[in-house]
């Protein structure tokens, strides 16, 4: 079973998908298993962080841009990949670092998360994106028929 | 199949899973598949690293402070998550950057790791935590009865 | 079903796979399921990023200097690992903030990549290795008699 989530996107954010996904797994009747999400961007990130103090996104962010600042930016005058903009390159060592797939083990249809954890997509662009996350369920049992 | 590994911490180091993996691999009678572990929190971390010289694992939590320094660092007066003390949002960093979940082949019930790989357990905060780590295992081919 | 492929490296590059892999996955006789790339070393990186642009490779690289620089640049004299040379460690740093290990979802037997994304074997050492990569599909749905 596997579908693709399509999220919109406005600039440096983090967009929360757990819901989506636990839903997902609910309309599937997923069981005992193993989800996978893989972002088809090379400018986004998927995340499992924080979902409680929404502070952590903002400094999640605002350090991302320090490891990897701007291609204006003084210190970064000898990057080469600049024709989409000082945001294009950033964005793809941004990539390079945080996942581009989450696997989260699955029981009884629900996602193993700890208490804290949200799942999420990360945009790195400054411009508007249409994102699409493909996802796979594998049941790790035989799924029983009749319910997915 | 799938289990809950328990590590109790106390402050930032590199604590070794490979052994028990393996061993929790062997009494379930795993032959072919995939292994799948996942730390159920935000601010420790799972790797795989070189398990020969001790001093890589020093040098790694010494780098992780220098791109993400404690919150009373001059450098990271910018930060607002601060509640919990200087060593939290640095932790939720490192989160971000290094692995949240692990993935590794398995053939003839063991993982296909290289010579000098091992699995660790990172840990940022400075507090003792106690730490959970999911593991699935998904088999690729029938499992043989009576074994598990 | 599962392989390794192995890669000649000659210093720090990026080595693309998608080719190889996708043959492969024809090879097998793959139909849905997923993918799973685990690189054996702790030295080199597996990564899916931009594969239009080769500039976006060489910022990539020249950014992961400068994070991680060599043992033997001043800012890097607290490094302990340094016996096997000034890009040992660093080496093992890059590889702690790149994915050791990628998991792509297989629809129709093609890999769910995205238009602009390849898969790429990293080397970050100087001197010339043999990588192997470990390679497993998982099927999610029973696989045609004969095929594979």
């Amino acid at each position: 079973m596997n579908t693709v989530f399509t999220i919109t996107t406005n600039g440096p954010a983090c967009h929360e998908l757990t819901r989506d996904v636990a839903g997902w797994l609910r309309d599937i009747g997923a069981g005992k298993g193993l989800v996978t999400l893989m972002v088809q961007h090379t400018s986004a990130s998927l995340l499992i962080q924080e979902n409680a103090d929404p502070d952590v996104q903002v400094d999640l962010l605002g350090w991302l841009d320090r490891i990897a600042p701007p291609g204006n930016h003084p210190s970064m005058g000898w990057l080469r990949h600049t024709l989409e903009g000082p945001d294009d390159m950033p964005a793809h060592l941004k990539a390079a670092v945080l996942p581009v797939s989450l696997q989260i083990p699955v029981a009884d249809g629900r996602m193993m998360l700890g208490r804290w954890q949200g799942i999420y997509l990360v945009e790195h662009r400054t411009a508007p994106h249409t994102r699409k996350v493909a996802a796979l369920f594998m049941p790790s049992e035989p799924m029983v028929p009749g319910v997915s």
